[in-house]
């Protein structure tokens, strides 16, 4: 089964049930999309609603059972113009065909419907699962799509290969809309951007800001046990940093514009006038300015340097959206300066490291990519084709070597170089690059990247570049959305909320909040005149995992009743007994459920 | 005892022994200093060299000790002219006084010598001891400072009010010198500046890192026992924020210039062409914004917001100096929205974490100083008198209440608002702010930072500003040289350092480096084939707090030899004991021994 030609004749069908309503109705295009299909029309003076939809569903299934044969033909100008007498904008665009030099038309012809069409499409109606397929919506969309132009109406359809597949979607997409992070973001009150700061600009409120710092905690205590050691680097630097690294060259566009430095000690003659300052678009260069500071002998290799470093990249604006696509994010980035003979073992523990990471948040079904040149718009990828081998070879040695299950992304290297991709599925299905890892030969050469081996000749190293967890922005908005905002304790912005049934028994919930809070848990107290009932829900809302209700009998016996967000059982502990199993599982950053992107 | 007048008499009697040695000088100006005297000659053919200046020194003294008067005349234009007759920078000078107006001019004569000088001096030489000043060396200064004037010699002498005063300077510089961050940050490997990135721009080596985030953590930590929540805002901003704060109207001078966004994105039209972005000065704004994002209930006052930011100042390029003044710093910056009445509790509060902090430092001798306004240029101070008034009140009875021994700084209030700064003294003794307070109540009108109270009105906040530690780059500064290096184990870059005595203690020694790295312990073990004495001078080197002996006597025993840097015993204890109680010096933060700059 064909689900491209399916969703394309689709969008025939969809047009023969419309004319079959509207007869006058004009037609523009109609293209199978990557979940469907859509066509856009003219109604000229009739109107159509979304109630239409049904009617024209409907007659479609009809056609569909009609068993029609698609039947292809190559005609010339005249017969194709023949052919869509009345529909001006076919006319239009036959005329640009042929205008263009062509001087045979493809159409397309099922019984009483022929289009000016390339196809491809299925030989007979019957080919086309009736119950696969769902109308959706209406929509504006300009003729060409070009605001000059006439506003058509745009009627969308989904179509998949199976019934279940139909179901899935639409679950996946409830799912993604109910749980999409920029929702979750404001319910959960984790940042906003503002108008006064400019787009694609995140301000962390204190909700995010935990999620933020747990996470730094935990990749840097991680990462300590790995032999990595932190920098601090500037986010901004003299253009001279970035000419010698081939961004300025290379990278520019997608760069900040500079900041032009007047100095104003006049009496100081280093410093020349207008200066150019940019914001720092990766973190790489400046790292490789520390290793070379001073002279590195074999004995302190591998030397990884890694840092919480922000960049800044000039996403048109129109492209930003949410936490995705941003234009300042900070990413756990470093940079391991190895011997050579040390790039399999670092690679090995790398992957190790990785996935203890994936562990940690329960992150399931990812795929190794490896992303290299590709074939085509070969000048995108610079520098010496033998060292793009090279470095090939050596991750899909690597990789190999693992024991890896790995795929090749053709065209998917960086500019300039080579990676190991690891993607994940958002909750709509979508692959997203969460972890990279890159070689680079270059880089010990741009900027004399050397250490003295155990014979004292000095020798260039091996750097990788690499990030385990995204950016920031990117990681936080795909787990927020994998775990539908019901963050696991140890990095929920509010770990524990305390309801008092009663007022005589706030002092006991007081008392509680202060023991946790002396031990670093958040933990709140509805203090609220609200009713009990409105204070779980409260907290329901906010998705605090854990829920401590405090009544009469809580405060005579010492207790707490746990209720556990999404769990329907309760239990009632001694309060130590709760402190001691909640810091466990803080510490040991226990996920107590299935987060819901896992499962679905 | 004026000691301005000695130090000013000094530069006479220089002037006067130096004549004797080179009758042919021609003078150039001769002041006080802070610290003591100097005088700029223009020897002509004749050199002069360190080696002249004890000569010269002992016969200031005989001069001292020749009970010579000063006396002041006012003479005219004429007699002060013959008086200076082949003096050409006097007479110079003279013309200048004389084009601006003058008409009497002061001469002071000390017997053979006579001065053009506003004084004041001492009434006679002997006035002056002959054992509390020192001259102290040659160095090139221009004439007028100019340097299309000639370059002439400057002698510097040092001078104080006692033989001890005198001492006691010399040992300070000296153990300033010894101690100066940016010596110890080079040879600590705490941190570079790199001429391709910038002045003033500091990349942080991981040994820097450690140190700050070690400070970060526990800050963090203790802030969130007082209650702060954190925040994390963009560096950069569309110029309307500062517009919307009066940055750009008060404080553009200051700033980096902007950057000029052009969108690439041309069928976007909400985002306006060459849209002028910048480095934020302060942090605050950003801080207003997360307020305001949202309605704020009296229930949730006071709100404490807090981030380690960094922000960015244009400072004049020969200003730049170390980490003490830099062009990007990063400060943990809070600002606390506040109920009116709750002003006094939280001042409270805030003074005693400030105290913890202290403490943990072992920080001593501080001084809060409530800087106010100045009498003269009223100008520089912003805003409605009264609200000034009302602010600096507030502080000083908060101050009061609090029982703190403050003094008053006239002049040298923010130009925003008063404040509370509290002083500390460097190795040098000059005074350092480290932490301010901040009231402001005009924050809360410019971004509508509102509050509902009990009965559902709206009513304005009151805001803190505060800021307890300096920036990361002015207090590691200052601790660097107050712990003369030596870091108390907590913070200090390497913990521990292993130090086998021979190959057969080589695998203890790593046994015990992963146990201790395991426990996030910053540990190394000395593997070279160095000899023991030399490993134990590297690890002095580094002032690496615990060094641990290993021997076959340890290896079979399962105890380590703990030597402590700048202690002289040593003990040795088992492996378990020494790891417990480690981590308790390093989770209490205990600083073992008193720091350097705390006992001078």
């Amino acid at each position: 089964m064909d689900l491209e030609k399916i969703r394309h004749s689709l969008a025939h069908i969809l047009a023969q049930a419309v004319i079959d309503k509207f007869p006058q109705v004009k037609l523009g295009f109609g293209p199978a999309t990557s979940t469907g299909f859509f066509y856009d029309f003219d109604f000229g003076d009739a109107t159509i609603t979304e109630k239409d939809l049904k009617d024209i569903q409907n007659k479609m299934k009809k056609l569909i059972s009609a068993s029609q044969d698609f039947i292809q033909r190559d005609v010339s100008f005249e017969e194709a113009s023949s052919l869509m007498k009345g529909q001006d904008y076919k006319l239009e665009h036959l005329t640009k065909l042929k205008n263009e030099g062509e001087n045979k038309f493809s159409i397309y012809t099922n019984t009483t419907f022929t289009d000016l069409c390339a196809g491809p499409h299925v030989t007979n109606s019957k080919e086309i699962p009736t119950d696969c397929f769902k109308l959706e919506k209406l929509a504006g969309a300009y003729w060409l799509g070009s605001e000059k132009n006439k506003m058509l109406t745009r009627i969308y359809g989904i179509a998949f290969s199976s019934k279940e597949e139909l179901a899935s979607f639409i679950q996946r997409r409830e799912l993604a809309e109910k749980f999409d992070h920029k929702k979750l973001g404001k319910e959960l009150d984790l940042y906003h951007q503002d108008d006064l700061v400019g787009k694609g600009l995140i301000l962390w409120h204190p909700n995010g800001t935990v999620i933020r710092d747990e996470i730094e905690k935990y990749v840097k205590e991680t990462e300590f046990r790995y032999g990595y050691k932190r920098v601090a680097t500037p986010h901004i630097t003299k253009g001279d940093l970035f000419k010698k690294s081939g961004h300025l060259a290379a990278y520019k566009d997608s760069m900040f514009p500079p900041m032009i430095m007047h100095d104003h000690d006049h009496t100081d003659g280093e410093e020349s006038h207008g200066e150019e300052y940019y914001l720092k678009p990766m973190n790489c260069p400046f790292h490789h300015l520390i290793y070379a500071s001073r002279k590195r002998s074999y004995r302190e290799l591998p030397l990884r340097l890694a840092e919480y470093g922000t960049v800044y990249r000039n996403e048109q604006s129109g492209e930003l959206s949410g936490l995705i696509r941003v234009r300042c994010m900070c990413m756990n980035d470093a940079h391991l300066y190895l011997r050579y003979d040390q790039f399999e073992e670092e690679f090995k523990k790398m992957l190790q490291m990785y996935i203890e990471f994936y562990d940690t948040f329960k992150l399931k079904g990812y795929r190794p990519r490896l992303s290299i040149r590709g074939e085509d718009n070969k000048e995108k990828f610079i520098g010496d084709p033998s060292i793009w081998d090279k470095s090939e070879a050596l991750l899909a040695k690597a990789l190999d070597e693992a024991g890896v299950d790995y795929y090749v992304g053709k065209g998917e290297a960086a500019f300039y170089g080579p990676k190991v991709d690891i993607q994940f599925k958002n909750l709509m299905g979508r692959e997203e690059t969460v972890s990279t890892i890159q070689v680079d030969y270059l880089a010990a050469e741009k900027f004399n990247l050397t250490y003295t081996d155990e014979s004292g000749e000095e020798q260039p190293v091996l750097v990788l570049h690499r990030a385990p967890l995204s950016t920031h922005e990117r990681f936080i908005s795909f787990i927020t959305e994998y775990y539908g905002g019901a963050f696991p304790t140890w990095c929920a912005p509010t770990q524990v909320c305390i309801v008092p049934v009663n007022t005589d028994c706030l002092e006991y919930a007081q008392e509680l909040k202060n023991t946790l809070t002396a031990g670093y848990v958040r933990v709140t107290v509805d203090d609220t005149d609200n009713s009990f009932n409105k204070k779980i829900r409260t907290a329901t809302v906010s998705k605090i995992p854990i829920t401590l209700i405090v009544g009469n009998n809580e405060v005579s016996s010492g207790t707490v009743t746990v209720r556990r967000y999404g769990v329907e059982a309760q239990a009632t502990v001694t309060k130590e007994q709760f402190i001691a199993d909640l810091q466990k599982e803080i510490s040991d950053r226990i996920c107590t459920k299935e987060p819901m992107g896992s499962i679905i």
